[in-house]
């Protein structure tokens, strides 16, 4: 059951690879990988540790059909939200739990909860692409030394091309590129396809006084990507997505090598091959990378289980202009001094280009199941949280919406089928909450659970979990609901993008907050929202809603929707980020952090100075003279070469 | 149940606090606390999270008497192993499971392991104090700066002060205070009792051309305190351990604000008072401190349920020559851009001096059980411990010893009382384990488990980890034999200095590696040793074991013993010092690392350019010409300003 440590990593033959099932290719991919599935079981048979180099390269993704992502707006280019003549929204394609069914009831409760005309008739189209700016001149020489390292399907100058790497997915970058329009872009994009380029193009941009933007899965939401009006070198886009490869992967010690621009679900795709999880899986997942994921220090919805974006990455690669990080080996965890690796993490394209990284991978649970909870309020729902915290026996995810939210996931249902059994069935299930139990329709909040590991800790966790839950006034909602509330996440993401078509502006934000401050602060940062849109005379109703993402034993993140009816109104974007700043400010008197985990970019970096020092930030500005001193890596985010006025 | 956010925190009186039970305490505390309390245990009643700032100052320590600590070794004054005239060992004092009984058995195995005549007679008596280099002049105006800032009992130059401070306990520094000399020693101690004094003694020294080395329970072993006898300026050792308040614990967010200086075994007696614990439980938990934890990148025995430092540790404030870093208010997990605080984990005196942090605290556990289980080979213990990580059932602590520790363990067994009952007790025993059962005596290893939790997560785990074992031949030997395994660790620090005492040498080391390179690892080390030790012509047998301290899904920590008998060997410490360097490179050449906790300081930094690209190495040295430009924080570690030549 050994494998000699002579025996170098295997490749294995794709073609064999692609059709098979996952518990085939245990028999052709060898002993150790058959080994390795079956002990992750317990209490299946088990033998140990397999010996040696353990690992194995796989076989290069098969790319997929029809992956085709919007340059307008969230997601795939097939999937978006549409209103019907009947005032029915329907989400195109068939990708989503709530794809291609028709759903009477979300743009009545749009209305009702924003009061404002949201309909069919009240369209506010989008004029995408907007004006494009021009490339600005090449400084001499550079192009030739691009070209003399990359081919030429690996450089672009498509105005198309360079408008979307120039923005993310904050609020404000769609409004602009579908109503406004950006003020600069990048000049060039690149697309490397191996780690040795990249060193070659930081060389090139750093000779030639270019400045490097690395580009993942361009989901940010901080405006990290956008560039300041005022920089006035060339800007090369430097797009990572070619460089997508798993270059290993060790199934006994559970850690892969993975290219920084993989997207999310395609390492999670090539991953379940083998029976294996990374765990982390944050709401973007389908569309970020790797990199990205470091870039903005990112959380995972099952963090709880598998931890943060810094607990799962081991080791990276960098190139930095003071020549590439690197190791030739990682272990399990090490004390070697302030390894530079630790300055990657939130580092917003400030520092560097992370051409790969090492992670650490999980088995496939043995048992996937989910959950819910009813909550008479979400005070209640929050003290469930932390007692289940203290009992030790928090499952893989567990979120507490909020009425609003709790209220516009059931907007979201499909029309019923119109049984009298359904009818019935329904009517039952609400007269139980809000009569028999004594719930309050308009107060009630909602937990959605999932449970992953063994038969036995799941059955250990959901013992606790009902049990607490109950101690709070909880009632059990059934697995159903639980799978189609975390489901959810992933066609929510659409929803803004039908908002700023009906002449609504919404986003998000999150902090996170000790657990003894977290219900105030929702209040307050609700109370102040509330309180902004009035006293600017804005229209309607705020839209504002928050639910508790994640726990920790020291307080949880809270992640908030705000928006609201904006026709009429004269700069929509100035009026949402003025809001916003104020929520900020608010969140920050409460107790909360600047940040969970979308990070600083350019909308929050105005505030750092009320989050650090100033020795802090003198710190972080020298560090970034000292590695960066020609500022090639020019995102120029979190303030490190001062702020950045991005105009109204 | 909630207290108003006006509400700030409480002092209470600390004489009624001191003689008080905890149960006691909590009626003076007021309900914030007494909820705690009650709500951290389920299934005890629970009522949610308690509103507000919920921070308390707890009164101030009151110093124990006969805290006294030895300055020629290892730990407490009235504490050491001394042999006596009939062979028989005792360790001096009351304070461990070990103190104050005859052990017969000691000397005699390790007699026979080293083979080597360690006896009564023949003893390598200490010549402490060593020779002391005198101070150097302090640069004009540099006293009186500090007399300005500090008072008279904050200064001194007292040789045998200034003697400590210029070591920790590296196996070579204990030699050479005991044996012969160290070069150089810190010119000056001061003694801080709060952070501005020492952001006034950091600007001084940058004044004044001052080097500052931060000192805190002088317990590493990488020569990391010891000066090189290449700098030339006036050296301050900074001993930071005036500075140990906790200067506030939130019982309800689990948090607490500790000074740097603080010393683990005082932490965790304080802590205990309000139920709660820090769960970090380092070999030197006894000495060390919580700003040398942060500096070193500390791991406990117990990191598996609460984490290693980088993990436990929220925030700090340090002061450094660009300012003092700092953050008015910190969260459970944040997105911020690349915190400053990361640098300092592993930092070793090089960047700053930490003067507090804000931990997380546990509550206390509900359960806490110790085990034992044997093996019949170190293979089949690391087999248990891969599935046990598999299965998601790891205890607060599991440990694996080898073989020879094993034996180490029985060795230090008192004198039985010499009953029939005992002795038959025993040799039944041993007859069912190597007859019954079929083990091998030269080959058995043992685990032992510490099981900290809920009832129900204990007996989860417990259930786990007895069934997992039995598939590894394992047999179980019970909680008092787990308990004494555990606790012998601190017991056992104290055998160096015996070991030194009669003409041996030795010392630890430490690494990770991933799982399954983890046994060749071990064996290469070990023949390593074997091969160097004969190649040298040392006499005796070389003394080695290693234990599986820590498990990682990725891999596991490996810590071992080396030594060897020395009496008539030129120069023992040079000779240890190159059969670790040997033992280091076969390390790294089996897959493992440079150091899993006890960090590089000095004796390993020759190794970092094995570990990290030249890049990496090139960013370090920039971040620390850019962050402390005249090297105030001339520690010299990890090899940040180059390498230093220590001598013979």
């Amino acid at each position: 059951m050994t494998a000699p440590r002579s025996e170098q990593k295997k490749s294995v033959d794709p073609k064999k690879v692609g059709d098979q099932k996952a518990d085939d290719f245990f028999g052709l991919a060898g002993k150790v990988l058959a080994h390795t599935a079956r002990s992750a079981l317990a209490p299946r048979p088990m033998r140990g540790v397999p010996r040696g180099d353990t690992r194995f390269v796989p076989p290069e993704r098969n790319g997929s059909a029809d992956e085709a992502e919007a340059n307008d707006g969230w997601g795939f280019a097939d999937t978006k939200f549409v209103v019907q003549p009947n005032e029915s929204v329907v989400l195109t394609g068939k990708r989503y739990n709530i794809s291609n069914v028709e759903l009477p009831s979300l743009l009545p409760w749009m209305s009702k909860t924003l009061a404002a005309p949201l309909g069919y008739a009240n369209r506010h189209e989008p004029h995408y692409p907007p004006p494009i700016p021009p490339a600005r001149p090449a400084p001499a020489g550079l192009i030739e030394a691009l070209n003399a390292l990359l081919q030429p399907d690996q450089l672009s100058t498509d105005p198309l091309v360079r408008l979307r790497r120039g923005h993310g997915h904050t609020g404000a970058e769609i409004w602009a590129i579908r109503y406004g329009k950006l003020e600069r872009v990048p000049d060039l994009v690149v697309f490397p396809t191996a780690h040795e380029q990249v060193v070659a193009l930081v060389k090139a941009a750093e000779e030639h006084g270019a400045c490097l933007i690395p580009f993942g899965g361009g989901t940010n939401v901080t405006d990290a990507l956008r560039l300041a009006p005022s920089e006035e070198r060339f800007v090369i886009a430097v797009d990572m997505r070619r460089m997508n490869r798993i270059l290993w992967i060790d199934p006994v010690n559970l850690t892969a090598c993975i290219e920084a621009g993989a997207v999310g679900r395609h390492i999670a795709e090539e991953l379940a091959r083998y029976k294996l999880i990374m765990g982390h899986e944050p709401d973007s997942l389908e569309f970020s990378t790797l990199g990205g994921w470091i870039a903005t220090n990112a959380s995972g919805m099952k963090k709880n289980r598998y931890g943060n974006i810094e607990d799962l990455v081991l080791d990276m690669q960098v190139v930095t202009t003071q020549g590439v990080l690197a190791r030739p080996q990682v272990g399990p965890r090490e004390s070697i001094g302030p390894n530079p690796k630790s300055f990657m993490f939130g580092s917003e394209g400030n520092f560097g280009i992370v051409t790969s990284a090492v992670v650490k991978l999980f088995p496939r649970p043995e048992v996937q199941r989910y959950g819910s909870v009813l909550f008479p309020t979400l005070g209640h729902g929050l003290d469930f949280l932390y007692d289940l915290q203290r009992a030790g026996a928090v499952p893989a995810s567990v979120r507490v919406v909020d009425n609003t939210q709790f209220q516009f996931g059931q907007a979201l249902k499909p029309k019923s089928d119109g049984s009298m059994a359904s009818r019935m069935k329904s009517k039952l299930e609400k007269a139980l909450v809000t009569q028999f139990k004594g719930f309050d329709p308009k107060q009630l909040a909602a937990a959605t659970l999932v449970f992953e590991g063994s038969e036995e800790e799941v059955a250990f966790q959901e013992q606790a979990v009902y049990r607490i839950a109950r101690a709070h006034g909880g009632l059990k909602a059934g697995s159903k609901n639980g799978e189609r509330g975390y489901q959810l996440t992933f066609g929510i993401a659409y929803i803004r993008d039908l908002t700023f078509s009906h002449w609504a502006i919404a986003e998000s934000f999150e902090t996170s907050v000790p657990w003894s401050q977290a219900l105030s602060l929702y209040e307050r940062v609700r109370e102040r929202v509330r309180r902004e849109h009035e006293a600017r005379r804005l229209p309607g109703n705020p839209f504002f809603t928050g639910r508790i993402t994640q726990v920790y034993t020291t307080g949880v993140a809270i992640y908030f929707y705000m928006g609201f009816y904006c026709k009429g109104v004269e700069d929509p974007v100035r009026m949402y980020g003025e809001l916003e700043h104020a929520a900020r400010e608010e969140i920050l008197a409460a107790g909360g952090t600047l940040s969970h985990h979308h990070g600083v970019g350019k909308i929050r970096q105005g505030f750092l100075g009320d989050i650090y020092s100033p020795g802090s930030l003198q710190f972080m500005r020298q560090v970034k003279h000292a590695v960066d001193p020609a500022n090639v890596f020019g995102a120029n985010n979190h303030g490190v070469r001062g702020t950045v006025d991005l105009g109204a």
